[in-house]
Formats: structure tokens, sequence, C-alpha cells
């Protein structure tokens, strides 16, 4: 069975690196002129992923902006999680989930066991209840060839109050050691971290090192938000694995014709850099 | 209208102060005989709103194992929580959401406005991207008369790793203190905490002022993972407000009939203290 890590490498040295978010805001809907439904969040995310399909490596579906229609909206988003698979676009659900235990082997069934049908490539987590808590996920992920991305460090100015805390031996700094001891085995890593692509500063104040981690990283924050190349590689300066950094509001506003998204993708994969895979540092 | 915490402290000031935890674990639903399904879910949350309806105050679904079953398990927790409603049991979503801005105000529309087809009367939430990055569930807890309850301190052994950091000043405190800010305008509180029934030694190690936060706490850990009467009060010794011990294993054992599950939540109650809705450290 091929790694998360491994299928990731291919797609991106096959596409480029630049993930699509796939937010169905209800300000974006109402732009587009499709209704704030179930149904219209499904005809959004077919929208994007036939734009996307062929284009790019990999999808950050954002979870909440399913879960905001229930069932109906998780269902839509099975929908968009198979069809993905069947383009052989990769996804990762953005749903920040984290809990200790059985509970958290729930989570890890729902979203990363073969046969599920919220089933995605990856996973977002939230380590407040520490790394560890989360190691139901990462079994499961191995298990079945996906992986999973740890919140590590953000760049909303209030993340500062939990993951800067406590000096040369931080918050972040440790949630990035335990990601990096878990992709020791020499092959691409599947366990990954998100880290803001503006958060450059705090990187280096914070002294991560990015280095060994061996494996991919997230990187919300591009286009819309601000970050091109240079933010990038002034963030990513030391970093070995793949970066993905991923923009949703700026492609997606181009919508809602598939021509007008396929435009603005290409335009934001020329402005977060070469798509080698091997991250922006390298070109 | 009502608060949350109005309606909290009526319906403990009525039925006592135990949280049932509506868990179907696959291992409860083996032992019940029902199916690891959809309708097995529906058919064991049904069966323990029957058992506990007028004799608890509220329940807490554990959404990791309804979202398990994807789309369908998620229709399944809209009947609980609908069905909850109509019998007068209030219910915390146990669902450890979180995300800054627009996503956050997702899972907010999601779990907290009226007319959501997923509402619940309060949310738990999870706080690694700060406390503030939680605005959005705040407000629309509060327009919406419902409450929330934030992860500050648990009693897993991996918490530590991430809620002790920070010495004086640690992540865990931090936390506290913002939910304290949130309840000062004199009624009882709709900010609630969620602190380990088991993590009196923390508490007291890292100096957390429970005495004015003036809002709810959900505490875990009673019953089957060992926490009765005295634990409680030492762990809350200073606590004014609300102590919501939690139970889910324990007494969900002791389905699948219903009169086997009224007696383990009277057995609970007895053992947890006296259900006066002032909190375990002063009968």
């Amino acid at each position: 069975m091929e790694t998360f890590g491994s299928r990731l490498a291919a797609a991106v040295g096959r596409f480029g690196n630049l993930c699509v978010g796939i937010d169905p805001h209800p300000a974006l809907l109402a732009a587009w002129g499709i209704p704030d439904s179930p149904a219209g969040v499904e005809q959004f995310s077919a929208t994007v992923l036939e734009a996307v399909a062929g284009r790019v490596a990999i999808i950050k579906p954002q979870v909440a902006l399913f879960e905001r229609h229930g069932s109906q909206g998780m269902a839509a988003l099975e929908h968009l999680l198979a069809r993905s698979a069947e383009s052989g676009v990769l996804t990762i659900a953005d749903a920040k989930r984290g809990d200790i235990g059985s509970t958290m082997a729930g989570y890890a069934d729902a979203w990363l066991r073969n046969g599920s049908a919220l089933a995605a490539d990856a996973l977002t987590l939230s380590p407040y209840l520490g790394f560890e808590s989360l190691r139901p996920a990462l079994t499961v992920a191995r298990e079945n060839g996906r992986g999973v991305f740890v919140l590590a460090l953000t760049s909303n100015p209030e993340g500062a109050s939990v993951q800067h805390v406590g000096g040369e031996d931080s918050v972040a700094r440790r949630i990035v050691q335990a990601a990096a001891a878990e992709n020791d085995d020499g092959v691409p890593g599947s366990v990954g971290l998100v880290i803001g692509a503006t958060a450059g500063d705090a990187v280096r104040q914070l002294r991560l090192d990015l280095s060994t981690l061996n494996g991919p990283i997230l990187a919300p924050g591009v286009g819309a938000q601000g970050a091109g190349r240079q933010e990038l590689r002034k963030t990513f300066a030391r970093t070995s694995g793949i970066i993905l950094p991923t923009s949703s509001r700026e492609i997606l506003s181009a919508g809602p014709t598939v021509a007008g998204l396929r435009r603005a993708v290409a335009a934001t994969q020329h402005q977060v850099g070469p798509g080698n895979g091997a991250g922006p540092g390298t070109d």
C-alpha cells in the first residue's frame, strides 16, 4: 500500500504544490448566485472540482462550511470526497478534529478509514489535548495509507496566546518535534503540520526546526490573505518537505464559471512558485 | 430570551447536576446487541433519551461517534437533539470544534443558531487557535440563548504537554481567565469550561482560580473513570458555579433496558453528590 506521503509527492511532482480550498462561504454562494443550501453547496463544490481536476494535486474542503447545513451538508461533502477520488484529486478534510481515546478513534474512523463515507486522503487535527492524544488518528491514517496535518503555528493574532507560550520550549515547538518523530523512517512522511504562510517571524522567534520534519506542511494564507512566493520562502526557508500553499477566497471569488476559476488557479500557481514539489525554497 | 446559564440553573435545580454522556461506541452497541450502523446509533440514542428524560438536567452526545457513520450518523444526531428539546432535556454537543474567522462562524451556525438542524443548547470548543478565535461562537451563542464549554484542563496524561505549559501564566490559566471575563455581568454565565473531574492536583499546581468563573464547568471522568463525590469536591473546592459531573460508559453499559439505565443513573446521581445545582463543595 502506498503511503499518503508518497502519493502526495507524486501528485505534486505532476501538478505543482498549490492546494485549492473549497470553502462554500455564504458570501461566496451569494456572489455566485446560488442558494445557501445543501444543494447550493453541492453545486459549488462540483464546479470547483470540475475546474481543478487534472490541474492541481490536492484540494482542501473546509468542513465547517458543509457542517453548517447539518447532515445534508455532510452528504454534499461525502459526494465531493468520492468524486475527487474518482478524478484523481487528493483531498484534505479541514476539520481540525481532536479528542482522546476511543472518541479520537471515532473521528479517525470517520475521516481516515477505508470504506467510510467521509474518508479523505488526509485530515487536519487540533492538539489542545496533547499531540499524543491524536495517536488513534495517526495509527488509522498509517494503516489506511492516509495522512494528517496537525495544527502547529497559525498566523491569526490570537493563536500566540496558546501556541507561543513556553519560551524556549513553546507549545508550537513541541508539536513540531512530535510530528518530526513520526516521520523518521526515511520515506516522505505522512504526518504533516499546519503552519501559516505568513508566520515566518514566529517560526524564527520560536526557533522551530522545520528541516527535520520530513512531512508536508499545509500553509494557509496565500492569495487574498497576502502571501506570495517571497513570503513563503521567508517562512519556510529551512524546510525540506513539501509545502502546500493554500488559497481559497481569491480563487473561489473568480467563479462561478469554470473558465474563471481555472484562470485564477493558474495565476495563483504562478504567484506561489514553481510547483516542482520541492518547496518554495529551491527554485 | 432566557440565557443558557439561567436555563441550566433551573434544570439543575430541578433534576440535579449529573450530565449523562450519549456515546454510541462500537463496543457498547455490540454489548447492547444492536448493529454498528446509523440505525443502531439512532436506536441507542432514543433508548438513552427515554431513560433519562425527566430524570436528568442535561445530556452530552459525543459527536465523533455519530460522525463515524458519516452524514447518516449526523442525521441520527439531529433527531436526538430535536427529541431532547421536545422532552425538555438540555443538550451539550461534545464536538470540540475550533477554527478562526468565518470558518469558526460556520461551526457556530451549525451548532448554536436557532433553526439549524444540529442546534444544541451548548457546544464544546477547543482553543488551540486562541480563546479569542472562538469569538464568533461566543457571539452566536449569546444571541441565541445558547452556551459553550471551552476546553481548559483535561485529565488525560498527554494534555499537560499543551495545557500546563507556561509556568505561572500557563495555557490552561489563560483559558480560565478569558472565560471568566465573558461571564462578568452578574447573571449565571453561559461561557463554561471543560475541566477533568480528576484534575484536582493540576488545578492547584497551576493555581487556576475557578472562584470567579461564574459559569458552568463540564467535568468528565465520573463513574467508570473514577471520580466520585470526594474527588469532585477536591477538584472544584473553590468553585462557585454549577459543576456538571459527566458519566458515560458506566451508565451506558447498564443498558440496553430502560430500567437498567435508570438504575445506573440513580446510582451515579447518588455517587456524585446532592444534585442541588450549587456544586459539590456546598453540601
